[in-house]
C-alpha cells in the first residue's frame, strides 16, 4: 500500500470520508463526509472564516446553489464552460475527445472540435471499449441543468462556482459598505461541475465545496495597507521564469513584488494570506509552492494569476487554491447583460476645478427658426461636451432626427466646473479555495508512521485547530470505580467547549492507537491515582509521553496546550509511559 | 406597514436577506443571505450544533445534495412527492389543481386527480388568468431533476430532505458507533423542493436549509435516560384533543407522557430539546406551541408526530420544526430495495438458553439410499428448524429438487442452545428543523419598537448568542484623537474573538439607532474621558442605559454580559444617558 491508499483506507474505515451512495452502487464524483470528516471540514472552514471574515473584515453571504440563466450567460459559463466529447456509434460509450489524442498532441486545449476530430481520423482512433467508430466531436456543458417550476419555461443551473453570487449582489454589497472601495464578500458553499468521468477521490468531484472571496478594489490603487505584515514571509515561488528552469525559487513576498514577479501588492498580500492559512491548517511548508500561470494558461482578461499547489503522494503537484486578478471583466459582463450600472463613484481627495466651454443657446435666435423644437434644441446644446462645440457646424439629435446648426446661431461661454470624483468599474481580486482538496491534503500531510513496540503506529498529526476530536477521555480499565469519575471529567470538558470523545472498549494501548490514528492531540487517562490523588494523565499524541496534572487544573492546562500557549514539555515533569 | 412588512423591509435594507437574482429579474422561492443574515444563520446553526451534536453526542455528517435514483425510489419521493397540476390549454399557465377547488372542498388532499378534475368541471372552473379551459389534472414531481454525466443514462435529483443521507449511510454509522444502539446522526444543509408558485418570502423556498437528526433506537426501549432533565418544563401542548377544543393546554412534558398524550419518553425528550433550542435562539415563549398531528394528517407509518409552531405576524401559526416517530419505515424501505441487511444485532443482557429439537442424520441409513446426495441431505436436515421436524414426512430441497424423507429414516435429539441476542430493525425518531423559517421567526419575534425623543426606535432584540454583531465600537466624534484609541480597542476585541463592528459616520445618536436596528447588544463609545481616564462607556441596546468601565476590564465585562453571567445593572453604577 502506498501513502495514498493508506490515507484513503483510513479515511473510509475511521469515518472521515467515503464514496457516496454505496447502498445503490455509487456514482463517480460524489463523496460523503462522515462523523470525523464533517467536523474536520467544519473546522477548516472556520479557520478560513477567521482568516478572511474576522481578520480581513470581509462580508460573508450565502446565495442559492441554483442560478437562473442570465447569470451564466453573462459569466460565460453557458457557452464557454464545456469539454469536447465524442461517443461510440456502436456501444454508445462517451469519451473526452481531447483525452483520446493526448498521446499525439501535447496541449490539445487550443484545438477546435473539428481539428480534434481530424486528428482522431488521421490517427485511426476508435472506441477504446469496443473498437467501434467514434462520432463527431461536440461540446458538453459542465453545468448541471434543471428546470425551475413546472414546464420548460425557466431553466436553472447548479452554480459551477460561488463567485457569481458576489458579482450579482454587487449593488447591495456596495450599499452595505457605504459606497466605499475597497470591500470584499465571501461565500463558503457547494459548487457543481458535471465532469465526464471524475477520478482521484475528492480531488475531482462533481459536487464540491468552495470558499471564495471577491475583493473589489479601485484599480488605480494597488498598494495594500497591510502588505508590510507579510512582506518578509519566505515561500517557494514558482514564477513563469522559474518554471522555464523547472525549479521554484525561494524568496519573500516583498522580493517577489519588488522584482516585478507578482504583479502588485494587493494580489501579493492575498497570496501571502493564502499561504499563511494553508500552513495554519497543517499543510507542510516544504510541500507547498506558489505557481504563476503562464501567459497562455491564464484567462484573456486576467492580469495575473497564481495557484497554491501542494505535493501529494501518488498524485504529484495539485492546485488547491487559485488567486487571480480578474480586472473589471466580471462586473462589466454583468453590467452589459443586466443593464444595471455597477460603477462606483469615487470622490477625489480634493475636488478638481476646470474651465469648460459650454454653449449658451439664445432663444431669441432659435425660437423663430425652430418653433416648437427650439426648447429641445436648446437643452441638447447645453448637454453637449466641449469637443462637440469645436467644429464649424454642430450636429444634434432631436427625437432621432438630425439637426445641423451653424455655430453662428449659438453663443459660447467658458465656465469653471467642480469635479468631485469619477465613476469607475472596480477590479476584482479573487482567491478561490477548493475545500475538499485542502481537506485531503491536510490528511495526506498529517499522515505519519512510526514503530512502537515492534508494531507500525499510524498517526494523523493534525494541528489542534483542525483535529475533529481534541481530547479523548479514557478510563484505564472498564471498571465502575473508574467509569464514574471519567464521565464526570468528560462532562466537565464538554461544558468547557472542547470536542471530547470517550472510549472504554479494549486495552488502554489499543485505545491510544485508535486515537493517534484519528489525530486526537491529547488523551486523558483516568486511573487509580485519580481516585486517590485527584489527578489524571495527559498523553501527547506525537511524543507519546505523559504528564500528570490535577483534575482541577485539567481544563486550563488542555486549553493552553491546544491553543499552543504552552508546550507539552513545559506542563510538568514528564512521567514514564 | 404591518410588522411583516417592517421586518422584511429592514431585512432587505440592512443586509439580512433579500430575494435572489435581482439583477436578472429574480425567481420565486430563492433568497440570498447578506452580510448580516449570513452570520445570523451561521450562529443559529451553531446553536443547533451545540444542542444536538455537542450536548447529545450525535454525529454530524455531510452528504451530497444531488442523489441517485435508487435513494428516492426507496424513500418514495420518486412516485409520491408531487402536487396535482392543471394547465390552461390557451395561455399555458399552470396551477395547483387542489388550490383551485379549495373554496369548494375543505381538505382536497385525499382526492384523486380524477376526482379533483371532476369537481373542477362540475363547478365550471376555468383559467384564473385568461378564462381558458383547464387540462386534466396531472402529477408534478417536486424534486429538481438533472442528469449526472453526459447522455441520459443516470438521472440525479436534488435531495428534498437531508434525512436520506443518514439512512443510506446506516451501515457505516452503525460501525462508527461500534454496533450499539441508540445512536444518531445529523446533517445541516441545503434541500430543494420545486414548488409550483412559492410565496411568503423565506417561509416557502425552493432551496432551503434543513437541520435534521435521525435517532436510531431499539424499539423495545422507549425510556430516555435524560428525560428527568426535561420532565418539568412547561409548554403549550396542542394535542389532538386540544385541537378539537381549539385551545392548547399548558402542561409539563412529564404530564404529557404520563397522560399518554405524547407517545413515549424518547420522542417527548426530543420535543422538549427542540422547545429549549427555540427559546435559546430567541423564539418568544408565548408565541410557540407544540401541535400534534391528527391521525389523518400523519404518514401511515408514523407512530406519533408533533410540530413546533410559532405565531408570526400576518402569516399566523407556522410549522418550523417537525418531530416524528417514523418507526422502521425508512430502514425497511432501503433494505428492501438495496438488498443490504440494515438490521442490528442486539445482545440480550443475559443470553437465553432453550431446549431445541434437532435432527440427527445417520449416514449409515442415508448413505446407501441416497448415494452421492447423502451428505447434502444430512446437512439440510441439520439446518431444519424444529417445526419442520414435527410432521410425519420431512420435505427438503436439494439443488432445487424436492426430496421426501420418512421420519423413520432420521433420529432426533433435544439439545440446549444459547441465544445471545437478536437482530432488530431500529426505529427512527426524526426532529427536522426548517432553518430559514426559524431565522425569519427569530427576526419577527425580536422586532420591537419604542418611542425615543419623539421618534420611533426600531430594535431587533436578538439574544447575544445569535446577534450577527455583538459589539459596536463607536468613537464619539470622527476626530483623529478618538479614532486612534477606538481602533486599538476594536482590534483588541476582535482578537478576543468577539464579532465587532466599527462605525464613524453620522452623529452618535444615529449610530446607536443603526446598531439597535440590527440587534447589536452593546455599543462601546470612545469619548474624551477615554483619553483622560482610560475608560469607555458600554450602552445596553434594550434599556439604552450606559455604564462606564476601564478599558482593561472591557473584554471581561463584555464577555460576562454576552454570556449572561452578569446582568447589565450589576456592572457598575449606571451613568446618565
Amino acid at each position: 500500500m502506498d501513502k495514498y491508499e493508506k490515507v484513503t483506507e483510513l479515511a473510509r474505515r475511521r469515518g472521515f470520508l467515503w464514496p457516496a451512495f454505496e447502498l445503490y452502487g455509487g456514482a463517480a464524483g460524489f463523496y460523503d463526509y462522515g462523523p470525523l470528516g464533517s467536523p474536520l471540514k467544519r473546522r477548516i472552514e472556520d479557520a478560513w472564516r477567521k482568516f478572511f471574515v474576522i481578520e480581513e473584515g470581509f462580508a460573508e453571504i450565502e446565495c442559492p446553489t441554483i442560478g437562473v440563466e442570465g447569470i451564466f450567460q453573462a459569466s460565460g459559463h453557458l457557452t464557454g464552460f464545456s469539454d469536447p466529447l465524442t461517443s461510440c456509434t456502436d456501444c454508445k460509450e462517451t469519451y473526452r475527445a481531447d483525452h483520446l489524442i493526448k498521446h499525439i498532441i501535447e496541449v490539445p486545449d487550443a484545438l477546435s472540435n473539428e481539428e480534434i476530430f481530424a486528428i482522431m481520423k488521421e490517427n485511426e482512433i476508435y472506441c477504446p471499449e469496443c473498437g467501434g467508430n467514434l462520432s463527431n466531436v461536440y461540446e458538453f456543458n459542465l453545468m448541471f441543468k434543471t428546470m425551475i417550476g413546472p414546464g420548460n419555461k425557466m431553466p436553472g443551473y447548479l452554480r459551477p462556482e460561488t463567485a457569481q453570487g458576489m458579482f450579482i449582489n454587487f449593488p447591495r454589497l456596495l450599499r452595505y459598505f457605504r459606497d466605499t472601495l475597497p470591500f470584499a464578500a465571501v461565500q463558503i458553499g457547494k459548487s457543481f461541475r458535471n465532469e465526464i468521468s471524475p477520478r482521484q477521490g475528492v480531488i475531482r468531484l462533481r459536487e464540491f465545496t468552495q470558499a471564495e472571496a471577491e475583493i473589489f478594489i479601485d484599480p488605480r490603487n494597488k498598494v495594500h495597507p497591510k502588505f508590510a505584515e507579510v512582506r518578509d514571509i519566505r515561500m517557494k515561488c514558482y514564477s513563469r521564469t522559474a518554471q522555464e528552469k523547472g525549479e521554484p525559487e525561494e524568496m519573500t513576498f516583498g522580493e517577489a513584488v519588488d522584482r516585478g514577479i507578482i504583479a502588485h501588492q494587493v494580489i501579493a498580500y492575498y497570496i501571502a494570506r493564502t499561504y499563511q492559512f494553508l500552513l495554519a491548517v497543517g499543510i507542510s511548508q516544504n510541500l507547498v509552492r506558489l505557481r504563476q500561470h503562464k501567459s497562455d494558461e491564464m484567462a484573456h482578461y486576467a492580469a495575473d494569476c497564481w495557484d497554491a499547489e501542494v505535493f501529494l503522494d501518488r498524485l504529484g503537484w495539485i492546485e488547491i487554491v487559485g488567486i487571480a486578478d480578474r480586472t473589471d471583466y466580471d462586473l462589466k459582463a454583468h453590467m452589459a447583460l443586466s443593464k444595471v450600472n455597477l460603477k462606483v463613484f469615487v470622490p477625489f481627495d480634493i475636488p478638481i476645478r476646470r474651465q469648460k466651454l459650454v454653449a449658451k443657446p439664445d432663444m431669441k435666435v432659435l425660437g423663430p427658426r425652430f418653433k416648437s423644437k427650439a426648447k429641445a434644441i436648446a437643452d441638447a446644446l447645453c448637454a453637449l461636451n466641449p469637443n462637440e462645440l469645436k467644429n464649424d457646424k454642430i450636429d444634434i439629435q432631436i427625437d432621432g432626427e438630425k439637426v445641423e446648426l451653424e455655430t453662428t446661431l449659438v453663443s459660447f461661454e467658458t465656465i469653471e466646473e467642480e469635479i468631485r470624483g469619477e465613476e469607475i468599474v472596480p477590479h476584482v481580486i479573487e482567491p478561490s479555495f477548493g475545500i475538499d482538496r485542502i481537506i485531503y491534503a491536510v490528511m495526506d500531510h498529517a499522515y505519519y508512521e512510526d514503530n512502537v513496540e515492534d508494531e507500525t503506529r499510524a498517526v494523523l498529526r493534525f494541528k489542534p485547530t483542525v483535529a475533529p476530536i481534541e481530547i479523548a477521555v479514557l478510563p484505564l480499565m472498564d471498571r465502575e470505580e473508574l467509569l464514574s469519575p471519567a464521565k464526570e471529567i468528560l462532562e466537565g470538558l464538554r461544558e468547557f467547549g472542547f470536542r471530547v470523545d470517550y472510549d472504554t472498549s479494549g486495552s488502554i494501548g489499543r485505545r491510544y492507537r485508535r486515537n493517534d490514528e484519528v489525530g486526537t492531540p491529547y488523551d486523558v487517562t483516568v486511573d487509580y491515582e485519580t481516585l486517590e490523588q485527584q489527578t489524571v494523565t495527559i498523553r501527547d499524541r506525537d511524543s507519546m509521553r505523559q504528564v500528570r496534572v490535577k483534575i482541577k487544573e485539567l481544563s486550563k492546562c488542555l486549553q493552553a496546550l491546544l491553543s499552543g500557549s504552552i508546550q507539552f514539555d513545559d506542563v510538568r515533569i514528564p512521567i514514564d509511559t
